[in-house]
């Protein structure tokens, strides 16, 4: 079997995970009971940037397996600096050293990076802005704990909707489970609609006006959405003029404001939102647990800290238990089910011509002089794709073939015949021609 | 039971101590024949600023135990930099990452902090200028080792009495066993009244003059104390006007400059004391052993290393089994017979007003949006408290009671009747007027 | 049995080495079988400059082995810059911390200096540019597994053969066993003439030219030497006008340019020779397997990682099971049959007078207020000596003798007599005057 490794939660099935929460349910029962399972192997911690937090995590999480830790807490002052790929430094760290690498970097695709050079299981432990599976699969499990099941519940999400990672990935997985989100943004940091054009595309998600006059304070300034994965029929019970009615909610995650990445530097925040025991007092939050990916600051009021619905130290401390389980599984200390997912979209070359992937921070970008770009077509007509590192879409004009050395507007339906190893992205035709491409007959591309 | 934690040595009574060297003992004839006690237990390095000694002695004290360890060496980069509260940081570290915390805080009251949130018990490795209760007792340790009990031993502690923490906690922790001190310090140096006051004031020692004449060197310049904490009865064996004679020392506890914390940073300590072997040959020495808490600078001769009676290196080693006891009990993997001590002073909130405590680097003040200033009284008449955090005398002139808004002078008869909960601290009367207070009239508070 | 050490790959017999190869190759067939080896025992990394790579290997290494490690990753913030001594960090560490200590130091010498003080064995993990003795180890493990002996091997050394502190002991090591080197240098890179005066001391080594107009692209711009340890009667069979042909060769071992040791900090470095297929395809580098100590830059083309003979990943992976095998031989956890190497020179100590070791980075320099420089006798006549701890060869004029108080020029038969331990050094007379010396009666020292 082909080394299996956890870059992004789609790389699990919905029957894996719900077996890996069963797992992580037996492993909470008594976090010392298990320390046979990965008896005599070694977990290493390659963190590009540092972040204690979720090195510690996971570190305890195999220490509490029996298995044992070697750590580079901030490798800025490891041999990259004497300029090594992160290919070679994986192949090394993989390559008798440990049997899983943890990696946490600072270029979306670094994960998916490794994945492909590693001898031994790789864990994403967040790459940029981009994901930490680990961290969404400990929310799912929260919510699978609290409530018994995801499918049908109503989960709030409030506050910087814009520029947090943790929520996008949130989102995406829970209408992956068929649970429906309520948008509250503070105003200005609403979804993004590159994260809207996603859950459409992929889980049929129509956004639609919701009515969040019951939930007070919460949502009084913003624009809510209310998003569902459920089918058309069910959306029209409720009447489009007011929005969709929010009567009762299951779950409100909360996230501070992304300071770091917003375009200001987070000036402009004083009226952030705080929740408090009084906004926790309207009727639809009456039975809804409060959830938050710590760390807080001000977001969430320290006179919540006593509420029985607040489980966001649970939800952090739970993080333990799940990934003990993503540990055991992918060094094959426990076995699931369940089938893995459907092969993902195949990802191919771009051989030649500029790199498309607009994103500066991809691993593409950083690490170019050993990367080669690859992609994932998104859609045939007009031709769509996706960086496969940072799954940023990819910005171009023209396309060419690198059998033919023809190429064709972005919309050419003659772009439906080419063979995906061969195309190249333009931007102006001058780039193209510099290349030696050149203008393809209207209508006739002989491939 | 309660969690047990060990923020200050007082936590500890002196026969648990005691029990805690015969295990310590017991773990130091084979360091490695306890790896059972702790098996699938974790402790967490929270280093909040670099101390790679202490930090690798509990590291290692938990390893011979069986136990694992997760480290954060310089927590600087943690997420405390996003702005999160040290309460925060503890709750999760404590919430299943970790079985106990070691923490380690450049804020004086850091630990007793940590204590009111973890799940999980706290070893304070050092807060600030404060305490660090494990450094005390590996030096209580080895005098009970090296001379078989601590009541009666008579100890000189040289060098730079003033701005050394270890050397007030081992001099208050003497105090406690029974044994005396005798100061020769660096002259400038000397013990600072706020010890001396708190050595007359829990433990009864009136300073005396002491003829240390026979001690040559070491003593030669200074202005020497002798600390006992033995009945009156006992002080009058030895006449007052030559002071109290030195004739036999049981341990030379030798400290370096801390000039970090030194007014000047340290300049014109050209002169600082050194002990050599020509030092140690004053006949009161002779049978003296040398302690020294290391690093060392100059202080101590490098041709004192092969003389028996140096046990710093020694000393330092002792700290791996005395850390093991710790933990291991704080763990619950031993018991202890001893009772634990009567419950220490109630610490009250201070709900209203300024934070009383005066120093500037107490937890109280350095995360002063997360945490309620407390303080225990002192005295009832004058009203004389501490802060809870640091220690340090609360200062004011004036004190009023939230329950009936009237405030008092210092002195004031008053002040006896009111709710210690109720206190609130001011420097002026203008203060208390802008909160609303009025004077009491004089003789009358309305309770 | 006193305490071993592994400071310098000299401290091991060529027997006994060969039997860490079998125990290493026997560790990597099961890595996870051996983990009861030293249960118990604690590995403490004290690495004074970082280097993660060589931490995590030696830390694998220890955990696979059943210990613990304990990490001070980068040393530069502990008790050193409170002003302690190596050898006081040593004795601390290694009383009671730790079983075994690893020590990463930026200064030469350091390894030596620690292992007089360390009450528990010394791994030098590299002491500035110096030595990295399981560096040497694991290249000449992965040739003994590779071809099944080293001795007469023929060994391309290509790149920077300047400023690679890892070629230079590569270099004495396939001499000791018996290999022969092909120098094929970076053109302005070659090797140095100290390391060729010690391979000819030490060896018998008289450098040839060597014919590698075979070799292809690989050495056609550089003056290509042979080295040979072998008996000259073996020399003799090629002929001297063309210069030893070079037929067959059995590894490359390419280096990276040492650009941070670059006086000119690695500018110019643009034509720097790149490895790939191509120059592979050479006759004599038919068989030849490729290594190198990573981390690459551009000298080893990515084109080459898929070729078998290829093997620098592997080699990197090996320093695991040979590292087991040095910590499992110095903590007594395995037993080795060979004895160990004769004595080593003496070092003896120079008590007056300055340090006359030339190397500004050598430990008796950077921790000159510690430490007594000491050296080794090379050669009486000329009087000859080396840094015992850092290697570099001394550099003086005078010699004078603390016994007599007399000196001499450096090259009077005089010298002969003097006891090594009265030796004193002298730049000019001048100094020697200064310190009471004077000059000796021509043939009469009075000894």
């Amino acid at each position: 079997m082909s080394t299996r490794h956890l870059v992004s939660i789609d790389d699990l099935s919905l029957a894996q995970i719900r077996e890996l929460f069963v797992f992580a349910r037996d492993f909470a029962a008594d976090l010392r009971a298990h320390a046979h399972l990965c008896r005599g192997m070694i977990s290493a911690s390659l963190f590009f940037e540092p972040s204690t937090r979720t090195r510690l995590s996971f570190e305890s999480a195999m220490l509490r397996l029996g298995g044992g830790v070697i750590t580079a807490a901030d490798i800025r002052t490891m041999s990259s600096s004497k300029g090594e790929s992160l290919a070679d430094t994986i192949r090394v760290v993989g390559g008798g050293y440990s049997d899983v690498i943890v990696l946490r970097h600072s270029s979306e695709g670094a994960a998916r990076l490794a994945s492909q050079y590693s001898p031994v299981p790789v864990i994403n432990a967040g790459d940029g802005s981009h994901e930490h599976p680990t961290q969404t699969l400990c929310d799912l499990y929260n919510l699978w704990l609290e409530r018994g099941e995801i499918e049908g519940l109503d989960i709030v999400l409030s506050g910087d909707l814009r520029y947090s990672r943790t929520i996008h990935s949130f989102a995406y997985a829970l209408a992956r489970f068929g649970a429906n989100v309520i948008c509250c943004p503070q105003p200005g940091f609403e979804m993004p609609d590159y994260v809207l054009q996603r859950l459409r595309e992929e889980f049929g998600v129509e956004p639609q006006r919701a009515d969040v006059s019951r939930l007070g304070d919460i949502a009084s300034q913003s624009d809510a959405l209310y998003l569902t994965p459920q089918k058309p029929h069910q959306l029209s019970l409720f009447t489009d003029t007011r929005g969709r009615d929010i009567e009762r909610v299951d779950a409100l995650y909360m996230t501070r404001p992304q300071t770091e990445r917003h375009p200001d530097g987070g000036r402009g925040l004083d009226n952030y939102l705080q929740i408090g025991k009084r906004q926790l007092s309207a009727e639809p939050l009456k039975q809804a647990v409060v959830m938050h990916p710590l760390p807080r600051r001000d977001e969430l009021s320290e006179d919540l800290d006593s509420d029985p619905r607040s489980i966001y130290f649970k939800q952090a401390a739970r993080g333990v238990p799940i990934r003990m389980a993503i540990l055991a599984y992918l060094t094959g200390a426990i076995s699931l089910k369940a089938e893995q997912p459907a092969r993902e979209l195949q990802a191919h070359p771009v051989s030649l011509g500029q790199n498309p992937c607009p994103n500066a921070t991809c691993i593409s970008r950083t690490e170019a002089r050993h990367v080669m770009p690859r992609y994932r077509l998104a859609s045939r007509h007009p031709l769509r794709a996706h960086c496969a590192y940072c799954s940023h879409e990819l910005q171009f004009q023209l396309v060419g073939s690198s059998d033919t050395r023809e190429f064709f507007p972005r919309d050419s339906i003659e772009l439906r015949k080419l063979r995906p190893e061969s195309l190249v992205f333009f931007s102006t035709a001058a780039e193209a021609l510099t290349l030696g491409f050149s203008p393809a007959a209207a209508g006739a591309p002989t491939t």
